[in-house]
C-alpha cells in the first residue's frame, strides 16, 4: 500500500512487515470466523493509522476518549452506541444484514431505548399510557413479498415523548410511550401513539463533545420506532419518520430512508377520529404505514 | 470498493452511498486535522464492516467488549492501551511517529508503566530499591549520529520484578525498579538494576481473554525499559531485550526489533562486579547500551 509519497520504501517495508506479523499472530486462533474477522480488524486499523500517520498525542487523544466513553457508560445509558451510532457504523451494520428483497420495507438503526416486556396493547390500543405528546392515530397492514396477509405478526413500538425522552431516560421507573400488539387474521393493525418529535441524542458525554468539535448536531430526525416479527419472515426493525421533518436530511445517525418517511396528517381539534374515540378537544395526527417483510433467511 | 463477488451492485451501491453521506457529515469540522482523520477513520471502519459483511451478533459482541473495556479500565489498570497493544496498533504508531534516522537507536512501545518523579540516581546507582531480582550491571554512552557524545542526557529506567510486576501493580505505594540519571561529562552512564525476566500483560480481563481465545500468550519478552532525552535531540522511548530469550519471536505487543536485542552475560557468585560493589555473594550479570539519538525533528 502506498500511504504518502513522503515515505520512504524502507519506512513502508518496515510498517507493512509489523502489519503481517500482527496478522500472523492470529493465525492460530481455531474459530475461522474470528481469526478473519480479527485479520481484517488489524489490516484495516493499521491501514488507517498509517494514511492519517497518526501522533502519538492523537493516540493518546483516542485513548483518553474511549476510556471516558467507558467510564459514561452504564445500565442506563450506552456511549459506545452512541459512537458507532454517529459513525454510521451501526447503520452500516442494517445494511450488510439487510439486503434490499424485493418491496421489503427497508430497516434502520435499531438504537438503545428497546425494551423487553412492553405492554400488550389491544387492536386500537393507546401506547402513549399517558407520555406527554399530540395524540397520533397509525394503521397499516402486514403482508409477506407476494402480498398475502401475515396474521398475527408481533408488532412492537416505542418512541421519545415530546420533552423529547424515553420513559427508561426518567428515573422515576415509568413504563410509556412503548407496547406491543399481532396484526389481526387480515394482517391489519391500528394503535394510538403519539406524533414524533426531534430530540437530541444524549450529548453531555464524550460523543457529543465529537459532535460539537465537527460542527455536527446531535439531533435525530422526528420518528416512530417498529419491530415487527412473524414465524418465517426476517425480522424487520424499523422507524417511520415524517414527511417535511427538517431534520430528514442531517439525522444525526443516519437512518432516515426515503421510503419510511410518511405523511402525518394534521387534524384539527374535534375532527372525528376513525374510532370514535373522544380526544377532549385536543389536536391529533394520522398515518398510515404497510408493512411488507420478506422471507426468512432472504 | 468491490467487498465480495456475492453482493450485488446495487448493494454495493447503497453501502458505498452510506459511506459518503458519513465522510460529508464532518465536511464542516473547523479543524483540518480532525477532519481528514475522522473522515479517515469512516472510511477505513466501513470498509472493515463492509469487507467481513459484520453480523448485527457480532457488532452487539464488539459493544459489549468496548463496553467491559471500559469498565475495568481506572486509574491503575489501562485496558484501552493493553487492547492497542496487542492489535499492533502501538508499534505501529510508534514506528509512523520514529521513523529510521541513520544509526539512531529504535523506538519500541511505551507501556502503561511508567511513571513521573521516579527516584534520581547517582552515576552507578541502583534503581532496584528492594525489588525482587538478579542484580544486573548497565552501561553504555549516549551519542548524537554524528558520534559526538551527548553529556547531561536523561535517562529514565523502569522494569517488572522477578514476580512479573511493576512497582505500581502493587498496591503498598512501593518505588522500585524505577529510577532516572544523566549521562556523564563524555555521554557515559552506568546504573545497576534487574535481569530483566518475562511477565505476563494483565489477562484477567476483556482482552486477555481475546489472547486466549485467539491462542496467543499473553507473555512479553523479557526487558527493561528507557526514555532518553536530551535539548536538542528526538526523544527515544525503547527498551532492550535478552539475547536468547525464546519469547523474542512472540512477544505479546510486537515490541522487539533486533537491533534492541543485547547479550547479558551471566557472572558466578562472587565473580567480581566492575565498580567493586559486594553482593553478598549472589549471582549477576551484566549488559551494554549504547544509546544514539536522532535530532530533534528528524
Amino acid at each position: 500500500m502506498t500511504v504518502s509519497p513522503t515515505i520512504s520504501s524502507e519506512q513502508e517495508a518496515r510498517e507493512q512487515a509489523l502489519v503481517d506479523t500482527v496478522v500472523a499472530s492470529f493465525d492460530a486462533t481455531p474459530d475461522d470466523r474470528l481469526r478473519s474477522v480479527m485479520q481484517a480488524l488489524v489490516r484495516h486499523l493499521h491501514a488507517f493509522i498509517r494514511e492519517v500517520r497518526l501522533t502519538e498525542e492523537e493516540w493518546n487523544a483516542a485513548i483518553a476518549f474511549l476510556t471516558a466513553t467507558g467510564h459514561i457508560t452504564d445500565d442506563r445509558r450506552q456511549e459506545f452506541i452512541l459512537l458507532s451510532d454517529v459513525l454510521g457504523a451501526s447503520m452500516q451494520v442494517v445494511g450488510v444484514n439487510n439486503e434490499a428483497y424485493a418491496d421489503a420495507t427497508e430497516a434502520t438503526v435499531f438504537g438503545p431505548f428497546f425494551t423487553e416486556d412492553a405492554p400488550l396493547l389491544p387492536q386500537g390500543g393507546d401506547m402513549s399510557f399517558g407520555a406527554a405528546g399530540e395524540p397520533c392515530f397509525i394503521e397499516g397492514s402486514v403482508r409477506g413479498t407476494d402480498g398475502s396477509p401475515i396474521p398475527g405478526a408481533r408488532i412492537e413500538v416505542w418512541e421519545a415523548d415530546e420533552d423529547g425522552f424515553y420513559d427508561v431516560q426518567y428515573t422515576d421507573g415509568r413504563v410509556a410511550a412503548r407496547g406491543h400488539l399481532f396484526s389481526d387474521d387480515d394482517g391489519r393493525y391500528r394503535f394510538w401513539g403519539l406524533t414524533p418529535t426531534p430530540y437530541p441524542i444524549p450529548h453531555d458525554g464524550p460523543v457529543g463533545a465529537l459532535l460539537a468539535r465537527a460542527g455536527r448536531s446531535p439531533m435525530r430526525a422526528s420518528h416512530l420506532h417498529f419491530m415487527v416479527s412473524a414465524p418465517g419472515y426476517r425480522t424487520l426493525i424499523t422507524h417511520i419518520f415524517v414527511r417535511g421533518d427538517e431534520l430528514l436530511e442531517r439525522d444525526s445517525v443516519f437512518g432516515v430512508k426515503e421510503s419510511l418517511v410518511k405523511d402525518f396528517v394534521a387534524h384539527d381539534p374535534g375532527d372525528p377520529t376513525p374510532d370514535g374515540r373522544d380526544l377532549g378537544g385536543r389536536a391529533w395526527s394520522s398515518t398510515r404505514f404497510d408493512i411488507v417483510l420478506a422471507p426468512a433467511g432472504a
